[in-house]
């Protein structure tokens, strides 16, 4: 049992290597160990992403270790299979570390797509290591979101005046609908164009893929007008990269 | 009226210099002109973190300006001063942007606190430029926003497990009550303690003032036992450096 482990949490934006804040390249050059999963082969851009961001930012002596994570398991309950992949993954963390930490060493840091704090499951995954270290300290550097690098490309406010926003997923949206408290809605984690399900009288929206990257697309209008082109551009951009993130904000009431 | 103008809104995060990107470092060094906005006596911390952060990442040669801000009408309608502050700021911009803009250059950066998206008037402000040059182009740089930085120092996630996520003001708080919606709530531009008015059984909360910055203060707890101390806090704080900004993060059932 290691006597302190410092993990850090580095948020490293969403795709373009200068949303880097320098506190960001601080906490990597400072780590000991840099742990960089990878993902399988389809999220390949993804993995050589964070090796290009580590080659540009890194000094020569910090020390890198890829490893592959392990696989969620896809049938099942839900929250049962997250939980167990989530075991997995912290175990799998741990191995990595006590084989390969220095002596003596203590600060370990991993990158973080986007921000660690949204619909991110590394600081969970990092609070199972408390039995693994006397003492565990987990540092979070705060990075770019999705969600900015959408209102940032369409150059948009995310809220309209001292009005509310709610950030939610595809499911829950196709689940509920229009939420009750927000004329402002952010969608994330949609795996398939859940904005169809609503009623689209009088709604905007700002969609975006691929943001920050060379990919990037972008499109905006009445839901009513851009809902059909939407879906077929992320169906057309999904087969010809092999996958796809896409994050979107829709208003009643564009200002 | 000018050929064309590039009006740069750079997120600088909150407070902490190392909040900074590197695409904001080079949109601050790209610009031929930087305004820099003085908001008057209360809040001179924040125009000496703008002036501090200017000196440390810009080359010598970026023409850096100060002025002072119209101030907003404190009576009368809320949307209707609002509105007739954003005119006067617009008008001011124009003013300056005409005097010192160097002939045959276009591009002004503004640096914005936190990130430009959210809870900020720059966007709105920059669109009432549109008559005066013949072409003019928003260009908006993400920041760290006080949202990331409040859940950074707590090293807390800012959703459940593929839950939604209100971020919400002060006031709305204090009018509507917990929303519908979502078990996690962000609150922002709270001018005195909302969430006193809530019920706060099995509401946890996790609060910060002065993120960021050295002044930074973090109370986190069940609501029912850590209310008064935040209110205390609050108080004392702001007495001793004369203004205070703070956010918060309340979840119903917490993880
Ligand atoms: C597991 S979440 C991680 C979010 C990340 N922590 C953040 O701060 O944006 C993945 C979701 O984020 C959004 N996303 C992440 N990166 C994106 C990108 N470059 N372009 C569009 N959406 C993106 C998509 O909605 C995707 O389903
Ligand atoms: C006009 S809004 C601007 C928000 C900013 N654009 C952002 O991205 O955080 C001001 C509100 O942001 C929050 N805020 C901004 N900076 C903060 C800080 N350093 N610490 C705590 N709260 C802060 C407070 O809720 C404050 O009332």
């Amino acid at each position: 049992m290691a006597d302190t482990l410092e993990l850090h949490l580095v948020g490293i934006g969403t795709g373009n290597p200068d949303h880097l804040t320098l506190a960001a390249i601080e906490a990597l050059n400072g780590a000991d160990l840099i742990l960089l999963p990878r993902k399988g082969e389809d999220k390949a851009d993804l993995a050589d992403l964070r090796r290009e961001i580590c080659a540009r930012v890194l000094r020569a002596d910090v020390q890198v270790l890829e490893f592959d994570l392990p696989v969620r398991a896809s049938d099942g309950d839900y929250l049962a299979a997250v939980a167990e992949w989530h075991d997995a993954i912290a175990a799998e963390w741990q191995r990595q570390i006590a084989c390969h930490l220095p002596e003596g060493a203590c600060r370990v840091a991993l990158l973080i797509w986007g921000d660690p704090s949204l619909y991110d499951s590394s600081l969970r995954i990092a609070a199972r290591l408390s039995s693994h270290a006397k003492t565990l300290q987990i540092k979070v550097v705060p990075g770019i979101t999705s969600m900015q690098a959408l209102t940032a490309a369409h150059a948009i406010p995310l809220n309209e005046l001292a009005e509310p926003v709610l950030i939610t997923t595809g499911r829950r949206l196709r689940e509920r609908g229009w939420p009750a408290d927000a004329a402002s809605v952010v969608v994330m984690l949609d795996g398939g164009c859940a904005f169809q399900a609503l009623d689209p009288d009088g709604v905007f929206v700002w969609w975006g893929a691929y943001l920050g990257m060379p990919q990037q697309a972008l499109v905006a209008g009445p839901l009513e007008l851009v809902a059909e082109e939407i879906a077929e551009q992320r169906a057309v951009l999904r087969d010809a990269h092999g996958w796809i993130m896409d994050v979107y904000l829709m208003r009643k009431s564009p200002t």
